[in-house]
This record gives structure tokens, C-alpha cells and sequence, in this order.
């Protein structure tokens, strides 16, 4: 495991334009400057042709969508292609509603996307495989996850990522598996969005080497979550408030040595 | 005092479906999680007649309005009542402006509501007492609240829970009162929205026993808020991230041997 | 340094509405419950004339805006000064976009402002300087700020204050700078609109004396910010929860004590 980007996030601040939920909008914009990135949350569709050009990366996130975002979702989309920064999209809960698979399928069709990043739930029925989603959740079903991560990494040309208990990178040619981690990651409400915002950070920096540098963000994200949670059992109030102490606090050399990756 | 719903809602992971505010949405769905159910927060029109059908709850509170989610809430709520899940009503600051006044008012003549939780200055505006609310705030009036409480349940046909130093709860028929609880709950925003929530979950594992469920909720939220508490004065901080610390240590036992009740 | 204000926001508990983006409702919400003000956070157009005859003071924050929040902004806005309650504005991010840079203009011309906060670039675009912004970030340029904050109290007749690593206090006659605070400040998502918050809740106490009130909020602030990061280095997370802590235990004792400031 070698550690490239994140120095390169601390050396070049980049700014990253989330289109993002009311659940995430806080937790997301900490953790991002806490990582050492500088976060730029809009939805406002009057500004989404000038902000890609201000931004590094963009990251779309359906979390919570009350109507006006979807335009705006498009409009950067679209922009942010045409500049060339990468878009990463989360689509949060998009099994649960007929109204979210419509909105995902309209975003996958209209903005090429440089990373997809969800739970098995979500990828699964992007790849259109059966599962039993929960809401947002993961929910359970008996797919093969690394297949589900490659198929659909070819089908939309992107880096797909399936966070869960171990993480699943793919871009369609090259796999690879995260084994870091905690299980006090699902019981902190938008801590899969933040991570969808943080692969944004990498990508930004990584001059094309996306499957690398989602590597990176996952391995980064994932250690941080381990150290955060050393000593904790059931606190996922101060497992919250650690993890960004530890985004802030991360070296390479920790994702180095700490990683876990199976490629 | 007995325990029977918390143990059900960690068997069992409901999945509440939240309409909510900018103010109370992250904080919600994180002691929605720590508690052991699952949260969904969503206000977009398009998905209120499908999100129903995936949830066990619904909690409607009406804090941020701000046009679009008035219908959302009105659509989600029928059907909810249409499929059977108990529906909560938060009517956040409703004594503050008429829009609130007039909002709540519609929310209770079209939809059946199993609970309405709220402050004093709240449940006495909708009992149509005089009272000085403050904003969000509970103000002050002079008013028998078990009264308030009794009155209300019998008009709306519900469980009433009014919040505060001593806490309030009645079906019409049956009232009894919680003597559990902290000064530090009001120094925390949305501290009154969390305790909706927790009640949306206790109502959706109660198979009917809303009484008795909107009870233990209430035990539980304020046993846990005095676990929070302890050895704290005014670190307002630490005790919103205790007390997500606490929601998921809280074990049946506590609540049996911490529980102040008066039937 | 004197400390008038602070024991008047404890004795006092002024309603501060709030008019916000998604990323800062809930931090300023229990920011300003820490500091003993009341905070009610609403946009809906529907109560803005209501709001501003039940509140002492009213912030505006144009950080997300979708479009809607404008009209309400305006609409309080005016209101709030036929009513006579202090408006604090601040323009987040106003140096991004040409559509913030429109829409603060527009408030400008339409509200009078008691008070603008924002930091070194967003105050250099309002003074119409030269400035490299970037995205709701402070920036780089090269600007005399005391120049910018006498020349921008000056045009729109109100108090200004520019906060950064030294902030500067003008009404346009007087300036003043205050020297405490902390580097953990600028990497805390909203504390710069949590710190307009905290002054709307001085200027709701002040009984017309805006620059004092500003320059005791000022230190208030960052005295608290100060205490917070005491024994701390990258700990983000901790510093923010921290920062509640001591605002809700500041006295105005300690203000007087390690306030820092030229006059």
C-alpha cells in the first residue's frame, strides 16, 4: 500500500462542490476540511455553471432530494464534465423508491461519472441484481459483490466502490478489496456520504488515476474509522467526533502501514 | 415499570420514515441509530405515496417549513394512515405564527395521528389555551397540563406527550406522568424533536399499545438524557454526543430500575 | 475591555431568528442556546412578517441558497427594520458566484443592516477590491481590512466586522481589532456563521450600541474559541463540541480578563 494523494490534498487544499442532503451537509463539510480539503456545499441551480469551474471535483449525493436539486444535480453534472474534474456519485437509498431510480438512471445517463460509491444495496441495484434494500441500509441479498463491482464499473466506464464491511474497488479491469474498518461506521448516520465526499478529495488531486486514488480514500477513511474507534464499544457520539479528530490527524504513513488491501 | 418495546426495536431495526428540519435531521437520525432503528429521512413529494409502504413509522414535524414539505406531509401521512403505521406529530413552535397554527391544523384535520409530542406552550396552543409561547421555545402560561393532555388525546383520538421538567402522557383515558429527565435537554436544540423520533420507534414495534409504548419512549429518552448528564453542568457539548453514547448503551434493565413514573 | 452585554443575553434570552443555510441550522442553533439566547430558525416565507415582530434580533446568511430563501430574506429583512430589531447579514461566500454577488447586492440595497460579518474576502468583494477568493473560504489579497471595514461601515451606514486571524470592528468612525482566538476556528464548517449569530444576539440586548456590542460578541467568541482548543492540536471534532462548552460557561469575567483588543 503506498500513499500518494493525500499529501497532495493538504499541498493543494482543493475545493470540492457537494450537492448534497440536509441529513449530511455538516458532517460532510468537517470532514472534508478536516481531511484538508475545503468543502462547497450548493444546490443553488443559479450558480451550478460557475461553480464547477471554482472546484476541483464535484460530488453528487440523492440523499435528500426535495425537487430543485435534481436540476441543479444535472446542470453541474454537465458542466463539471465539460471542464474535465472528476464527478463522483452517491446514490443514497436509490432501491428504496421508483423516484430514486428514476433520478439515478437520469444522472448515470446524462453526466459521465468518475466514481460511484455505495453500499451492496445500492450497487446491486444499479447492476440490477435483486436485494432486499432497507431504506437507506445496506439491506442484505446474495450477490457476488466484486462482480456487481466490475460490471457496473465497465457498463457507466468508472471506478465503482461498495463500501460495507469490506470494501469492494473496481474500475472494471483491476479489483481490489479494503479490509479496514469498523462496525460503529453504520451506526453514524451520513458516514458512507463522507465518504463519498472524500474519495471527491482524492479524485481531485489524482491527475486521472482514479482507481489509485479511491484506493487511497478508502484506505484513508477506514483507518481513520479504526483509530477513532480504538476503545469505544457502543459510543457513536464520540466515535462521530473522533473520526474527524482522526481525519485531521491521519499521515501517510498511517495508511501505509495500517492498510489492509487485498488487490 | 416495565420494558418491553426497546428490546423489540433492536430485534426488529424498524425503519422510520422522518419528515423533518435543517435543524434536527442529522441529530435525529443519529439517535434514531444509536437506539437501534433505522432512519429515513426524506420530504421529496415524489416518494411520499412508495415511502410509507417500506416504513413500520412515520414522524411529521413541521420545524422548517418551507412550502414543499407541507405536502409531502400531507401525502406520506394518508397514506401511512391508509397502510396502519402509527404516524407522530412534532408541531414544532405551532403557538409562534399562524402559518404554523394553520399548518398543524390541517395535519390534524386530514390525517389520523397515533401521538403528538410537544413542549407545554405547544400542546396549549392546539388545546386552544392561552399561553405565551417563545419561538420553538416552551414559554410559559397557566395551565393544568394533565388537563391539556387529556383534552387533546380525546379531540385527536391519540396518545398526547407534553415534554418538559415533568413530563406528561395520556390517551384520554389513562394519564401518567415522568419524572426522569435533565436541565441540560432544553440547552440542546432538537433535544424535542429526537424524543418524536424515539417515540416513532417505540409506536412502530407496539402492535397497537401506544399508551404504554409512548411510556417506555419516554422513560428511555429521559433515563438516558440522566445518564448523559452525569458529572456535567453546563457542557451543553458533551451532552448531545453522551447522549447518542447513552441511547445505545440503554438496556431494558435501566429503564426498569431508573424509571420515575406516576400512573 | 468592559463586559456589558453578555449578562444581558443571560437575563434577557432575546429570540434571534435566523434565516441559514443547511450546513450551519443546527451548529448555530445549540451555539446560540449555549451562549443564553433563543434561537428559531425559519425561512418560510409564509412567517416572515410574523417572525420579526416576535424576535429581538434577525441574522441573514445566504449560505445555501435554493432560490426560495431569497424572498423570505427580503421579506424579514424589511420587516424586521420597520419593526426596529438589528439585522446582521452575512454574506457567505459573496465572492464565489455572480449570483451571490446579486443576491447580496440586492439585499444591501433593499435592508438596512445593523452589523455585516464576513471575512476578509467576502468583505473585499462587498468593498468591490480585488481579491482572490475561494469558494466560501476567506482567501488571499492584499488590502488593508481596517480600509475595507471603515469603507464598507461607512457606504451602507452599519458596523463591520471582518473576522480572521486579527479581527477588525468598524462603524466607520471608530476600529478596532481583536487579537484572541485560534487556528482550530477556520477548520470547523460554520463557526464563522455561528460567530453572526452570536453577535445577532448581542446587537438583540444592546439597545442601539451596535459597535460596542460587536466588539464584546467579537471577544466573546473568540475568547470561547480560545478555551475550547486549549490542550488541543488537530482534534477538530473535539474542538467544536468544546466551543459549546465554553460558550455556555463564559463569564463576563473572562471576557474582561483575556480579551485582546486595540482600539
Amino acid at each position: 500500500m503506498k500513499s500518494i494523494y493525500l499529501t497532495k490534498i493538504r499541498e493543494q487544499n482543493p475545493l470540492i462542490h457537494n450537492i448534497t442532503n440536509i441529513v449530511a451537509a455538516n458532517f460532510n463539510a468537517n470532514g472534508l476540511l478536516a481531511l484538508g480539503a475545503s468543502p462547497m456545499m450548493s444546490a443553488s441551480e443559479e450558480e451550478m455553471v460557475e461553480m464547477p469551474n471554482l472546484s476541483q471535483a464535484l460530488v453528487i449525493n440523492i440523499g435528500t432530494l426535495i425537487g430543485k436539486e435534481q436540476k441543479a444535480m444535472l446542470l453541474a453534472g454537465k458542466t463539471a464534465n465539460a471542464k474535465g474534474i472528476p464527478v463522483v456519485l452517491d446514490p443514497v437509498g436509490v432501491g428504496a423508491t421508483s423516484y430514486r431510480r428514476e433520478t439515478v438512471r437520469q444522472l448515470l445517463s446524462e453526466i459521465k461519472f468518475a466514481l460511484i460509491r455505495g453500499n451492496a444495496g445500492e450497487l446491486a441495484t444499479i447492476a440490477g441484481e435483486t436485494w432486499q434494500a432497507k431504506g437507506v441500509d445496506a439491506g442484505q441479498g446474495d450477490v457476488d459483490l466484486k462482480t456487481v463491482a466490475q460490471r457496473v464499473a465497465k457498463q457507466y466506464g468508472c471506478v465503482v466502490l461498495i463500501s460495507g464491511a469490506v470494501d469492494v474497488i473496481s474500475d472494471g479491469v483491476q479489483t481490489a478489496t479494503v479490509h479496514n474498518g469498523t462496525p460503529l461506521f453504520p451506526k453514524v448516520t451520513a458516514s458512507g456520504c463522507l465518504l463519498s465526499a472524500v474519495c471527491g478529495a482524492f479524485l481531485a488531486v489524482d491527475e486521472g488515476e482514479h482507481f489509485a486514488a479511491t484506493l487511497e480514500a478508502c484506505v484513508a477513511y477506514t483507518v481513520a474509522g479504526e483509530l477513532a474507534a480504538q476503545g469505544l464499544t457502543t459510543q457513536v457520539g464520540q466515535f462521530q467526533i473522533r473520526l474527524l479528530d482522526e481525519l485531521a490527524a491521519l499521515s501517510p504513513e498511517m495508511i501505509v502501514q495500517k492498510g489492509r488491501i487485498n488487490e
